[in-house]
């Protein structure tokens, strides 16, 4: 089974003087991954032609696809349709469905359609044209010698809408690249390398034909298996045997045994269990609340939240004490038991969490620096509290913070 | 004048399998760019030699110098240092200075150096050695040609602090760059396309050394003028002009003239009045009081938010009325008007602003489909209310929703 190898070229002079991170390519190069392509380069280049030029060339030297991004808007500094024109010697042409796709995206908002919009709707000619339905630039596909080059939109929505339903099926389909089965597993509240350790006999043992990948974030290590067998039966039958082992090791620190969201996981449980959950936070600042509602359909099982951050407000709205507060400071057990108890009864919720910590920069001291976080939860009849320790990034502990908040519901509602 | 011309090589296999993304390409390409270098290219390899010389190879034709990070490890995947050795002909000899600064670094945990450790001190015969005071593998400083190869270590926090304090000095006494001079506009309230519209004419007349870009976010176009000149307060004083110009085309739809986020704009707007916010969320779910607490020192001019999610929460935390609920629904003038008048007094706030809308995928109905948005403003004695319409994404509709709350509230503050 051949290899089938890939470059990625992300065009953009914001991306050469560092105004934005490239993150499409990590994106592209993940999904790619997981569909056994293998990413040989990754490039990033100005919207200048010349260099394009020699880019998409070396590119195509090395790889059997080159996948493109960026350079597709409407203005003048985006040349990469009329570059591409230049390279597969073609011209541009208009495509009435180009219009119509704009047109059905821009239907509640019509004045928003205007001539550079129009221009958009010129392609080239020998390209095969696919419409991107979360943006104004279409997709182009253009092939060379058993070769493809896909040219895709920068912007990050749009880029992963085209390559998820569009791009990456049609790739799959003209390389017939071999089907792997994929399983992640999410697991909580080890570092890596400590995980890694733990699970060295595990790992020895796979079979060859399934291999593991460490896939870290902050708080949380992604455990990814891929099995490649013809008999995908066999394969799906010997993952499961895989499985049963490494949850009889790791128990309650998987979250979820499914590549999505910690607050999707939490989302799902409440649901199931037909609860309702109000937060109460300080230092996360709403961040647990907005997590829980990126999710469609949370109106379900998320009444609301109170984000007291200032002590008059945790006073007033949660009815903390003040006692509490000047004995034990905000960033106590006392308090935040205070606020989870309160919201859950305010908000007419089954179930509740609270946070106060330090994020920092300021504001830490010798007996709590900054990273010190008292995280509640709590139900009428039950409740866990329980003090965490985080580093010094103000960012990175309102991330770790509101991923401890979940883990910690779970635990709460898995021990009913 | 001449220009330096720099590519970053960034090496890995994590890179390419979209473990994790390149943010040390960014921070690299935005520092070089304020010293008046410019990158002309970044790549990312694999720890493959092959790969790596070859990458090389084509990055000293196009560039002055070449800036390579990772593959700089003690283990075995690592081989970017014995790579660079065939590159330029040479070979590896102890030096034991490396070996001092690795237990300068490590004096408090000396158990920490071992055997691998020590091969760290194996660098390249001919090359500069450069001291890393913040990991185990020095920064090595290869010259050829009058042009210039230097190999960091991947660590993010390692590689910053020997870019800052050692290479980037030393390529500019090495190179004697031209300055550049940016300044950004954040413009609210135009598509990109609608902006380069507006700003034709303004464009067209642009003197030939400031280069205009346009960087489209969701809701929100950043103008980055770039100009070069010998004469810097020449330079300074065009800029200017055209900006004086820009602000009478754009008035009020620039947001700030410099390249921060909006929620740092209206942050430091709030402190310099002296006046505290609040927040009544819906569908915005939290997100405004979490990108609020996002900037270190928010706590100063924030006391709060309540994430009304439910009705429930809406008539018993924020007093709406059942009635108005019922006669015009929760996405609506009425309701929203309430709900931030309602949280400006309890939370004992100078100002609120209050977002209820349909963010979506499900809730649409024909009269207010999925994107339609009710956001209000209002201090004591002034109040602001608009209906906004977006689009079809949930999480597009949240942020969209949060900008808008945010120019609102400048807008308000600004007419006061």
């Amino acid at each position: 089974m051949n290899e089938v190898l890939v470059e990625i070229i992300t065009i953009g002079d914001e991306l050469l003087i560092g105004q934005i991170v490239d993150t499409n390519s990590a994106w592209m190069a993940k999904e790619l991954n997981k569909e056994g392509f293998r990413v040989k380069q990754i490039t990033s280049v100005s919207d200048n032609e010349s260099h394009i030029l020699e880019a998409t060339d070396l590119a195509f030297r090395r790889a059997d696809v080159v996948l493109m991004t960026g350079g597709l808007g409407p203005t003048k500094d985006d040349i990469t349709k009329q570059t591409l024109c230049n390279y597969f010697q073609t011209e541009l042409v208009f495509n009435s469905s180009v219009i119509d796709t704009i047109k059905e995206l821009f239907k509640t908002r019509p004045n928003v359609i205007n001539e550079l919009t129009f221009n958009q709707a010129y392609v080239p000619k020998t390209a095969t044209i696919i419409q991107n339905k979360r943006g104004t630039a279409p997709v182009t596909w253009f092939e060379k010698g058993g070769k493809v080059l896909v040219s895709m939109p920068g912007v990050p929505s749009e880029m992963e809408w085209v390559m998820s339903y569009e791009v990456l099926p049609r790739l799959k389909a003209y390389f017939k690249t071999p089907s792997l089965l994929h399983k992640s597993v999410l697991v909580y509240g080890y570092p890596e390398s400590a995980l890694a350790i733990k699970l060295t006999d595990w790992e020895n043992a796979l079979p060859a034909y399934i291999k593991l990948a460490y896939l870290p974030t902050p708080g949380m290590v992604k455990l990814r298996l891929t099995g490649s067998l013809p008999d995908s039966h066999q394969l799906e039958t010997a993952i499961e045997t895989e499985l049963i082992t490494l949850r009889s090791i790791l128990g309650k620190s998987i979250l979820a045994e499914e590549d999505i969201p910690v607050e999707a996981v939490i989302g799902r449980l409440l649901k199931e269990k037909g609860l309702k959950l109000a937060t109460a936070e300080s230092c996360t600042g709403g961040n647990i609340a907005h997590l829980i509602t990126t999710i469609p359909g949370s109106s379900e099982y998320f009444n609301g939240s109170v984000v007291a951050y200032s002590n008059d407000v945790k006073i007033q709205s949660l009815g903390v004490s003040p006692e509490s507060l000047s004995a034990h400071g905000a960033v106590s057990q006392e308090v935040v038991e205070q606020m989870a108890t309160s919201v859950l009864k305010c908000f007419g919720a089954d179930v509740a969490v609270a946070v106060s910590g330090i994020a920092g920069p300021d504001g830490g001291t010798e007996e709590k620096p900054v990273g010190t976080i008292w995280i509640c939860v709590c139900t009428n009849n039950k409740l866990i509290s329980r003090r965490f320790q985080f580093g010094q990034l103000r960012t990175r502990n309102i991330s770790m913070a509101s991923l401890a908040a979940f883990a910690l519901i779970k635990e709460l509602l898995e021990t009913e």
